[in-house]
């Protein structure tokens, strides 16, 4: 078991030295006289817990900014042509990339919903990045299509018992106006069955919202509550349109809600999410940044700024949306949601863990360290990034990162000429 | 006159060679022949004509995440009692830590509204950076504050002509609700009789646009128009809150208008901004940051990104706000406002240039740079920014950083022990 020691590194204001042993924190002090297999000189960083990004299409890189400021229906229309060309191996290479954009911005870990789980499975076991990587359903109401992919979800589940326990499988169905109630209660059921994590789409876009409600005479969040989806381990992402029963069915089950701000500006799909009404009804609120088709990066912390951003804007308060609560919301909310022991740095959890390099333009003044980090740096100043007790990037360098950028821009080069 | 040769560098979308001479682009070619006193190779870099910061008040770094998530009442009171304690050598190590900032990402000239103008002006000429500093005329309807402002405008005025070229002096109204009809005229006189830029803040909250219409019978707009002081040389700041005859005299007028989106969203002034009625009326639309102490940091580009977000987010349509417009906004509409031959890179334009470093995830796949800077990068891609014919970083090194970040530190410390 390997022994790693951050040595006098800035911890909640504090200088501190955190021993890990294996892939967890064993000891935080202000000093510790242990001896490590390898030391990491702290001076000029913090340690922050790493960033989760709880909704994505990993391998929606490969279609960033290539088609930028057009109406919602061509777009939509231009990526899914785009998207029916992606192969396997597109989309691993693809994922690559999501990957080490995620390592550069302090993300240590994502839930991703895509196609080819087992090459997003790959893409993120050899980055050493934690992943939930789910089984994505959407039959548009095709009964043989559900039942196809029950079979597929079940043998990438099988197989998911290879994986590392790093990477794990979970189960996802696209929304609840492309799939039929029968696949989201049988998938759904099955995600409850083996402890799997269970996430959706919900509630993006008004129109959907609408049309939901004439085809089914609910909103979308009654309608996963009806088949009784909702719970601590569904992972919802957007809730941008609901009502006020929606807030209390989601809260009263504290199910987790997914916010993906940069998207959803950029798409104009809305901006009033009701974050403070979410969370006191009981809900768990995340962050997320959707494919890099949407949202351009996967950037997570830039998420956050933008989030705190509009909180204050749309409801006219500057004092809405305080910097601690952000903070929780990229760390420790999406933890519970996972159920890691993870988004905190204290003794016995994972080590997943970022170092922040202070000594920039942007940490000056010093005295709000969270202050400065959401709202006046940019992700640049991530210097180190460590999950599950090893260092997957050191001095801002992730290993292949040149042969990731090459395979990507070619494959790139190749599915977008439609 | 020395010269600088840009090799092989991507502008436009295709290889370029660049000459400058002495303060200015000589020439560009495919390839150029020339020898040059320094030659900068562009593999994996593009150039792009440096941005330009319209509304800030530089010193105001020093105030930065000092005071977070607070209401607007408390948040002014405090950051007017940390201002109080400001001297003339707090606001030079202010201003240099944000000009340092500024040229790291990718800011080669900005529009200054503070106090002690002549170490603003020592900052800026020291650092290398081009800049427009005012005067600024603030009296409370003070009779005699006014005369001695007055007084001292004119002082400083005729010191900046030992000032070089590159540091210019323009003057500044604070608002119309904080200053006399009377001093508003003289000093909207005095920048129109030496052709200096007249700068003010217009419209920015609510209130104070209900309050000026209540004792002045007008809007802002129409009360500076009422002055005769709009026109293409006055620049006037945020403009959030304007009807429709506002818009068509700011129109009429080809006023500039600086939108400062990430400051007005995070006071929650407001975010519906009226871009694509001024720009369809005539008005000159440019970009600031604010200070930071609002805006957190002064990164224009960011701002870019945000405002992108935000126009199509409130508009609720994808399409509004394209990629080229929102690149004049921070090039070249802000050159024609301040009448500097910039914000294009073309023979014969000062040469405010800054490379970027496109070889990271952010820019893959590679087919539209714009996008890719602006949306998916954060600012660290700015490598090289040479201002006025100089290199004045280089490899995202400024000269002097350090100590700038140290006395910067060290008087922050002091005056926020409010």
């Amino acid at each position: 078991m390997g022994t790693l020691l951050l040595k006098g590194i800035q911890l909640n204001g504090r200088k501190a030295d955190i021993l890990v042993e294996g892939n967890r924190i064993a000891r935080i002090a202000e000093t510790l006289d242990s001896t490590a297999d390898r030391v990491i000189d702290g001076s000029g960083k913090a340690v922050i817990p790493g960033l989760i990004n709880m909704h994505t299409h990993s391998a929606m890189t490969l279609l960033r900014s290539c088609y930028e400021d057009q109406p919602l229906k061509d777009w939509l229309e231009r990526v899914w042509a785009v998207e029916a060309r992606l192969d396997e191996e597109a989309i691993y290479w693809g994922a690559k990339l999501a990957i080490l954009e995620m390592l550069k911005t302090g993300t240590t870990c994502f839930l991703d919903m895509y196609w080819q789980t087992p090459a997003l499975a790959r893409a993120a076991e050899e980055m050493g990045i934690r992943a939930f990587i789910s089984y994505n359903f959407l039959d548009n109401f095709d009964h043989e299509k559900a039942e196809k992919q029950y079979r597929e979800c079940e043998e990438i589940y099988a197989m998911s018992r290879d994986w590392p326990e790093r990477v794990q499988f979970c189960v996802a169905v696209h929304a609840d106006y492309t799939t039929s109630e029968a696949t989201m209660l049988r998938s759904g059921m099955f995600a409850h069955d083996h402890g799997l994590v269970f996430t959706a789409h919900l509630a993006e876009t008004l129109s959907e919202t609408q049309e939901d409600i004439v085809r089914t005479g609910m909103t979308p969040a009654q309608h996963f509550h009806r088949l009784g989806l909702l719970g601590p381990q569904t992972v919802l992402a957007h809730g941008l349109w609901l009502d006020d029963h929606d807030v209390e069915i989601l809260g009263q089950s504290h199910t987790t809600i997914v916010h993906n701000i940069n998207s959803n500006l950029k798409l104009a799909s809305g901006y009033r999410f009701k974050y403070q009404e979410l969370r006191e009804a009981g809900a768990n609120i995340c962050m997320g940044t959707d494919g890099a088709a949407s949202s351009n990066n996967l950037d997570i912390r830039e998420s956050m700024k933008t989030m705190a951003l509009l909180q204050k804007a749309w409801r006219e308060d500057p004092s809405a949306m305080p910097l601690d609560e952000l903070m929780d919301i990229a760390t420790v909310n999406a933890a519970r949601a996972l159920r890691i022991d993870a988004g905190r740095v204290e003794e016995g959890t994972l080590a997943d863990l970022v170092l922040v390099d202070t000594r920039s333009e942007a940490f000056i003044p010093s005295a709000n360290f969270i202050g400065n980090l959401i709202l006046s740096a940019n992700s640049s100043c991530f210097d180190t990034v460590i999950v599950d007790g090893r260092v997957v990037m050191e001095n801002r360098r992730v290993p292949g990162e040149e042969e990731i950028l090459e395979r990507a821009e070619a494959i790139a080069r190749k599915i977008n000429n439609v």
